[in-house]
């Protein structure tokens, strides 16, 4: 037995509780694949150690000192039409950290910010994003506070797309005033393919309506910003 | 030690194999997590057993014996757009053997039967599958001759999407004539979501052409069958 098994179970009950699941003996073998009596053993010793605390339903929690021992990395965004770009987000993202977390941008925010709507509902975007195999757990965002996924999540580093709009200063400024000083904001290189979900939109479009002369493509091609 | 640890590393050379990689103890000790000698260990056995062969280059093959511990299941498609639909037929895919391949559409029989070029590359589309987390490995079809990819993989179920237009016999008839003939094939049912590519692609064009009148719409979503 390695140090990687603890680190598992404690990536494991960090991750239930971003998705509501209860860490019980039970779900974390069946998550893990490892055996009750394993997984029994592995949770006994992060108790002794003072990294897991039991409630009284016999249910696991990470403590301040259990939380520590993983770093995670959180990453946005509205992910509509997955692309190569995206995994190379996702994948840049999971080297930094044990966990990788992504915030989903809500239908309405989305409809606010880039005045159209998704292609795909938030609820398809997060299943989606959550199959990706470097993602750990896909979540939908606050509709109104981004601060909230902040006190969810605990991120120890926030990666941000090359081509995002946030300035990183601005953001770092937030999230400190409210006890995030020593967060990471990290912005990642562009991707070699470039490609942007807008792109694939206007590729989408140029391979279903070849009737249209390229002028009209042209004003076809203009996108709300 | 369970017999899981096995199957893994049994699993991880038929992958290796389908992908070009050399399986040696460094590549399956780091694409398994686990640590060299235990790697060693497991390898000693399933020699022993007959279930893996070594070359004189040291890499590590599978036996006809250490093959037929694990079930293969094969899908294919174009998957230009990954959408829940898709989602749903890797899982379901998935829980039918302990592998699943993933072959696609080369471009360009893309654009022989379909009639339209994929938005995405195949060697986009091929990474972005590769990334789903129920597939273990997703790799790009031949151009001629469907029999060369049941030769690589040698699966023991084919699974057919729900609007796949193969007819189940037909295709069975075929693979049965070359030697096939204890491939199961099985069609899977429709996601409730009904999604489609084609369903993503109208949606993606009545979100960004607003301007068009319905009439016109209805013109523009006709697509080639």
């Amino acid at each position: 037995m390695t140090g990687i098994e603890y680190k598992l179970v404690i990536k494991q009950i960090y991750i239930n509780s971003l998705k509501g699941i209860k860490s019980s003996l039970t779900s974390i073998s069946r998550q893990l694949g490892f055996s009750l009596e394993f997984v029994s053993t592995l949770i006994e010793s992060l108790v002794e150690k003072g990294s897991v605390e039991v409630d009284p339903d016999n249910k696991y929690h990470l403590t301040v000192v259990g939380r520590k021992l993983i770093s995670v990395v959180l990453t946005g965004g509205t992910f509509d039409i997955l692309h190569v770009g995206h995994l190379f987000t996702f994948n840049q993202s999971k080297l930094l950290g044990d966990v990788l977390v992504v915030v989903l941008a809500t239908d309405r925010n989305v409809e606010k910010l880039k005045k159209h709507t998704p292609t795909n509902s938030q609820e398809d975007r997060v299943e989606l994003v959550d199959h990706v195999k470097a993602v750990d757990a896909a979540i939908i965002g606050d509709e109104d506070d981004f601060m909230k996924i902040m006190d969810l999540v605990q991120p120890d580093i926030i990666t941000v797309g090359f081509d995002q709009k946030h300035d990183e200063r601005d953001l770092y400024n937030t999230i400190s005033s409210k006890g995030y000083s020593h967060v990471k904001i990290i912005r990642l290189q562009k991707h070699v393919s470039g490609k942007s979900t807008s792109k694939i939109v206007q590729e989408i479009i140029k391979h279903n309506y070849r009737q249209f002369d390229d002028d009209n493509l042209e004003t076809l091609l203009k996108f709300p910003d």
